[in-house]
């Protein structure tokens, strides 16, 4: 792998990801809480964190805010996932499933995924396009694709 | 999802996680870059936070270091993935694909993913244990597992 890693899409995503405030946010969006005081209340990120996160996330495009009233307050805001944010969602079952691996409580783990359809349980897989699916890391060759640059 | 997301695998995952540096050399790891000089060359960390990020990793049981020795130089350490840092790999990948959509940019991808069997591009999917390919988290229902604490 000796090309420019400058352009590396990991890093890209990364960039934009930010921290841990903003992994929170994603997760409660995904599990779909909408409104700042529910993402506060269930994150405890500090009100400007939790503020300065969602804004980034509606200009980065993965959050929209939806306007919404209820009865004698004032207009409000919620946020929703976006087709780019809920494109995310394989990174974060690859956290989950990583985190109950090896962060885990006793209990075992605090949410399981379910097929909506059949209630099987749902894990994320590598597969290739000839339908084999993949043990390990080790079954996958990363080469230089169309937009790769030598190192100079 | 009124359950307590206090100890919810994705927020312990981030927090050994970190940030950017991390995810940058838990990449390189995965290029098969095992050298300090080498990941400073490709990532441009500075020398103490890439010290900083190589140590907690492998604290947490993510790398481990193992000593070489070139003709002539002093004895150093080379940084090599364990099966817990392996395991990452699907978080990699999806973070990978996720940048490739959406912050790549004109001339495509810079690195592809190859079946070393078949030579077929390697992708992340969802499925479940009935066999079903999930298109969407819209077809995942999170549900409380074993380890979930109702909200006070």
């Amino acid at each position: 792998m000796d090309y420019d890693p400058a352009n590396c899409a990991i890093g890209a995503a990364v960039a934009i990801l930010g921290e841990r405030p903003t992994f929170l946010v994603l997760r409660e969006a995904f599990n779909g809480v909408r409104r700042f005081a529910d993402m506060q209340h269930r994150t405890g990120i500090p009100r400007q964190v939790l503020s300065d996160r969602l804004g980034r996330l509606v200009q980065q495009g993965l959050l929209r805010k939806v306007p919404y009233q209820d009865s004698g307050q004032r207009s409000r805001h919620e946020y929703r996932l976006t087709a780019k944010g809920l494109d995310l969602y394989p990174v974060l079952v690859g956290l989950m499933q990583w985190g109950d691996t090896y962060a885990g409580g006793p209990d075992g783990p605090p949410v399981v995924l379910q097929h909506r359809d059949c209630g099987e349980r749902v894990q994320l897989q590598l597969a290739c396009e000839a339908g084999h699916v993949l043990e390990s890391a080790r079954d996958v060759a990363p080469v230089p694709g169309p937009g790769a640059r030598k190192i100079a």
